[in-house]
């Protein structure tokens, strides 16, 4: 309850880590975790993501972040205080794959992810039971192309009405408009059945099993309006060969799918990734 | 010494293996490894790689194959037979990187590619001493553009005089013609720097750099007179993370090129890949 | 529904795959899958699973089976004729950490066992709800040292009275009489938490984190008297570092164990495992 | 040129951070890299590995490391500076096995160690030609149990007389002498051709063959005097099956143990890696 991460964006240049230290010090900070990364050294831009604990750190913050606020314009920071007593709310979407869904809310049920899950939403009622055995509210909002507009409405009443910080799409098989993407701007992890930037699109496992690969793949990132081509966050692969049909490709696929995805929210669930030119840092 | 194989396609029906085993046996022959697949039980094709062992097989052959030819009609098959005391016949192109080279001398010195690499062409002169060493010869041709075809006889001349039945291009940054690649049908591997079909073309690592992938690959193929959609014979990746720039991302994706490259000679070379539709099936 | 397999081990000599295959092409019996294994093409042992499709399979296979007896005997085979229409039986032992039981259950679920999981039993209530919810009979047999004959006299009876062909200890914690044991020879299948023959018996978490290995793996073997130390199936590894306590070497170990024990289980019930001199083919 | 590295170690508490920056910051340093590690924020250990440029820093370093003292001594750290424009010097031991050398002789030249290469010395004549050709002395010292301490002797006079700061033993068959081990704590890496702790001691690619391991391993650890029992570095694995003898299981096995050497080396020359209570923390 004590803790906090600060993350930092700023030109690089000497003294940033001192005097964030020193800042923290002062207000008897233990630093429990320090990545730090530039992309040159000199001219370049400076990121850090700093984990600490204090004592009565509630009661402090406000002043803290009040006196921050000359550092930050000094060293002309981007930055963002993240204090983990306030746990981070997460909807899911999901649609008739229920793979991804069930390994998130097994991690959660595990208290492997820190976020409450205050809402999964379906075009489809298969998730209905076992969301509904969690204990966690399920909308049925059936989806497509020609009511797109009416539903993302409905859809962000839902998550202003839930405070969501973060919108998983586990499987969730439409398409967002601008509009609501930009709404949450990187604050939506999408699970993409393939290994980026191969296979952009539909049918990703036709396609591999059509052009003969050798490992099949599946990329997480965050949800932008260039369809599958947002800032990667994880990926991963299986071997195959040429016994695997498409049905046995989608099932090994599932299993990079649920473990691809887990990864990316846990991550962004403990503030390790900066977005940048659309490109992710993620500090491990 | 008195080891082959036979690879044969034919239509799927009831009987095959039958028939083929029962030949052999009629020749003596112990059947030592066997692989087969099957596109489809029903009305599919029906692929098989036997390896074989008999007694005085040099002396048997020319009998065998001959009998062999009214199996092979009754069942359409296609077929090939593979001697272990013929040994293959290797060439490889090379460049200016010589990793994959190395691996490649390195892997044939320890006697573990079926093979014997009779030259080594490059449109460089940074190989010679590493080859020369080996007591290979070594051919300079420089390359380009302008002389494409001049260049391609020349090697077509060399190929012929060494009556070379397998191409390595080991890091060859010069494209093929047409001829010169239907010269050479499934014989000529490559290495592609990228985990196909992302990447496709020139510059790889950059683009992968650019893009923020989380693993890098390389791809093994034969090559086609489509640019890097040739039959993909194997593939593996490596991870990599925002740390690591464009000479980073080339470091760690020469030992993957290697290890690729590497593996889809020495299977080529036990006869173990068997190209179809653009795809490979290989047999291990 | 008219497939089956034939395993077979018999002394290696030249003309068995032919004597087979001619016998299965008899009964019009078309082979899907055939994989061989030789120890010593000359005077070692030779293994064999064919899976074959013949139309009025159920109708011709007494006659088969009997006509058989004739090869095996001259061939001296050890040999046994699955029948895919008669599906395997399974029961899941399990204790409280229910990570593999659920990986099972959702395999299963999926249609990708091929078995009919027919009772769960545990020294523990934990698992109740979760198998109910399956429909799946749930037995609670509390376990401890002092009292093991007595419940593994109550587990057997349920053994038999539910028929069961293969048993899974899914992290089952208890341990086994040789009485057992031998009841269920090669047909009892284990999760050991460890990359065995590493950290064999209790707590190899902590002990791998103590001796600062920096991957951590899962072993699943079929079980025999001695502890730990019964033919593998199969193994996998995760990376883990300095920082990972033992907590979460369990976190990371959990995702191991249920992947390697889901897939031992899965080759299992497709009769791709022999087990030879406390070792097993596996046939892939 | 103007590049250093510091390593720390102290009792945690708050503030250190702060003062090693603010101390550096007084220097113009520009803080490269920084990565920390606490074995427990209260009353646990701190580490902390900093890679910093400063314009200048051989003229102030002296000063630098004087005024230093100050600050260790009131947070009674362990620490060292390393500065990169004084290279590491290397020896390496060999046997007949020469595949680690090579590759430790290819990252080498390829400029991937940040080490002068200064001696090889070997129990057989077998790596010279090889070791000459890259301009290295090479020395021959015949070496068995019964002039183990002889040997040894002549050896320490070569490490001595080049000046070598690390030891690298890239497969060499003879135990060393406590007293030899001593001279070089933690500076001497070794090989071991197993997945630790399976298999310490001889032969382990013939006992993971008689156990029926499905993956095999080897493992990088600095040499202490209990044989295979020192802190790991680095360790990887490669899945086998039943069909690989012994050989082809030492094949493979080469494979990883270059690749897990050269890590292990690359890393130390980096000094990334701090031995704690006989594990390794390594900074990546």
């Amino acid at each position: 309850a004590n803790k906090a991460r600060l993350l930092v964006k700023c030109p690089d240049k000497p003294g940033i880590v001192s005097v964030l230290s020193t800042f923290l010090f002062k207000y008897q900070a233990n630093i429990i975790e320090s990545s730090q990364y530039s992309s040159d050294p000199e001219e370049g831009t400076f990121f850090i993501r700093i984990e600490f604990y204090s004592e009565n750190l509630q009661q402090k913050s406000p002043l803290m972040e009040q006196e921050f606020i000359q550092i930050a314009n000094e060293y002309e920071m981007n930055y963002q205080f993240y204090y983990l007593n306030r746990r981070q709310r997460s909807a899911i979407f999901v649609s008739k794959e229920l793979h991804c869904l069930l390994e998130l809310l097994w991690e959660w049920q595990n208290g492997d992810l820190e976020t409450d899950i205050v809402a999964v939403i379906s075009n489809h009622e298969d998730a209905r039971p076992i969301v509904e055995s969690y204990g966690i509210p399920f909308y049925y909002l059936p989806a497509n192309k020609n009511i797109r507009q009416e539903v993302e409405a409905k859809q962000i009443t839902l998550m202003e009405q839930y405070q969501v910080d973060l919108l998983i799409l586990a499987r969730y098989m439409q398409i967002l408009t601008p509009d609501f993407v930009n709404y949450f701007e990187n604050r939506i992890i999408n699970i993409h059945h393939s290994f980026l930037p191969a296979f952009i699109g539909a049918n990703p496992y036709d396609r591999a099993y059509k052009r003969g690969v050798k490992l099949i793949g599946a990329t997480s990132h965050y949800v932008t309006n260039d369809l599958d081509e947002g800032p990667i966050i994880e990926q991963d692969v299986e071997r195959v060969d040429h016994r695997d049909d498409v049905a046995t490709l989608k099932k090994i696929g599932r299993k990079i799918e649920r473990r691809v995805l887990t990864k990316a929210v846990k991550w962004h669930l403990q503030n390790r990734i900066i977005v940048v030119n659309n490109k992710t840092i993620v500090f491990h």
